[in-house]
């Protein structure tokens, strides 16, 4: 059977999350009802990663087998057309080798967060952002951010129901970014791995927040890394300003594809 | 009567349009419905600019005289307070003169307006930009867009109900640049005016996108301002790409405020 990458889009608002679920919205369900339109066969597709509820996705990637050859162009359009009008939208799509798997190829994952600092309520970026009503101050999450680079135990930043058979990951990146605003500014944290816990991301952002607002010194971060400890760990940020915002694979299936 | 001028925040989707109207949600409305909940005088507002229906705005500016005396920031926050849940925010609020006229004082205008470039559906922005599914040519825009600037009657780019005296105006600035996407672009109008006429900047933009798809020559658009007639325009953007991104003034109210 021919096997399909799929780049997805997606505003995690009005959904329970990325993965099928009997009862809740999901964005997988909404793109699998979508496929099941167009290919009686019903196919299942795999993710590359399963984003929380109210997380949204610039890039997420998914694998399907179809029972017959699309072409990529129309297949993008015909599931797009049946996904309306969830704010879900398959940006692009490319034939795969058998072998290639969402999930298991992935080489790296990038994630970006949103954190919108002023007093004002947000207005046009509802849902797509976490507001703080305070000011931050970004060096001394910047320095905090440097700390939890590298090869570690992550126990500390890990939700308590994650599943990864082991605590150790490899942060690549974390870098903090400030964008003034007409009032206020925006924080914007892109953030790069291998891949992740469940909700380490969050727990880093919630973290690091404290250290903006001057409530935790850097290295309070150093020693809650050390304590291989959840409860060591900083708030966890709520999932609205979370995105992935791509997923890299040893070869890039959509290298060669168009807009 | 203390007056003191508000920058504004909103966004246009669920509102008819920035003006007042009696059987229909307006922002002007919105804000007025908070100030009675403090102010019973139940003060009425002016604004800089009327955006339409769907319009949105980084920084309206408008004025308000109250019959008492208030902390800026107290202001700004029980406005707010009372305005939820409506998409819109008071950003900052300033003392002004008695001869300050959010209107009339204003000496210029500064629009943004969004333009996404991609075939699949808009989900994360979905009623913040204009989306179009072919590609656009940034150069031909610009070489039309730099055909409008300066002092000229804007007949063609005026919609028929607009009220202004004259058609005259100058244009000081319509600058288009191209944002790569994951895939497709963004491309970005930069508006600046001391006032436009009703439906300029929709009408300039949906005119440069005929361009921009290379059914319009630059020429083209020359010959269209040299027209002087309604008909010649191209098609009139629809209103969810536009922003009124700034009014300025001879000496900024808010110079001196915070976030």
């Amino acid at each position: 059977m021919p096997r399909y990458a799929l780049k997805i889009e997606y505003d995690g608002g009005p959904f329970s999350g990325w993965q099928r679920q009997v009862a809740f919205p999901s964005v997988q369900g909404a793109i699998e009802a979508a496929l099941a339109r167009i290919a009686p066969e019903k196919p299942l597709i795999q993710g590359a990663g399963r984003t929380d509820a109210g997380v949204h996705a610039h890039a997420q990637v998914a694998h399907v087998d179809l029972a017959r050859e699309w072409d990529p162009f129309r297949l993008a359009g015909a599931i797009n057309y049946h996904l309306k009008p969830a704010p879900v939208a398959i940006l692009d799509v490319a034939p795969v080798a058998d072998d290639f798997h969402a999930r298991f190829s992935a080489s790296g994952r990038r994630y970006i967060f949103r954190l919108l600092s002023r007093r004002a309520p947000v207005t046009l970026e509802r849902g797509q952002v976490w507001q703080v009503g305070h000011p931050l101050e970004l060096a001394p999450m910047q320095e905090a951010a440097r700390l939890l680079l590298g090869h570690h135990d992550f126990t500390t930043f890990r939700s308590s129901t994650c599943q990864a058979a082991s605590p150790m990951k490899t942060l690549d990146r974390l870098e903090i970014t400030r964008r003034d605003l007409t009032v206020g500014a925006e924080f914007t944290f892109d953030v790069r791995a291998r891949s992740f816990l469940h909700n380490q991301v969050r727990s880093f952002v919630g973290t690091l927040e404290r250290v903006g607002v001057g409530a935790w010194h850097p290295e309070d971060v150093a020693r809650a890394l050390e304590a291989r400890d959840r409860s060591a760990c900083g708030p966890v940020s709520p999932p609205q300003g979370l995105y992935l915002a791509g997923v890299d694979y040893p070869r890039d299936p959509f290298a060669s594809a168009a807009s």
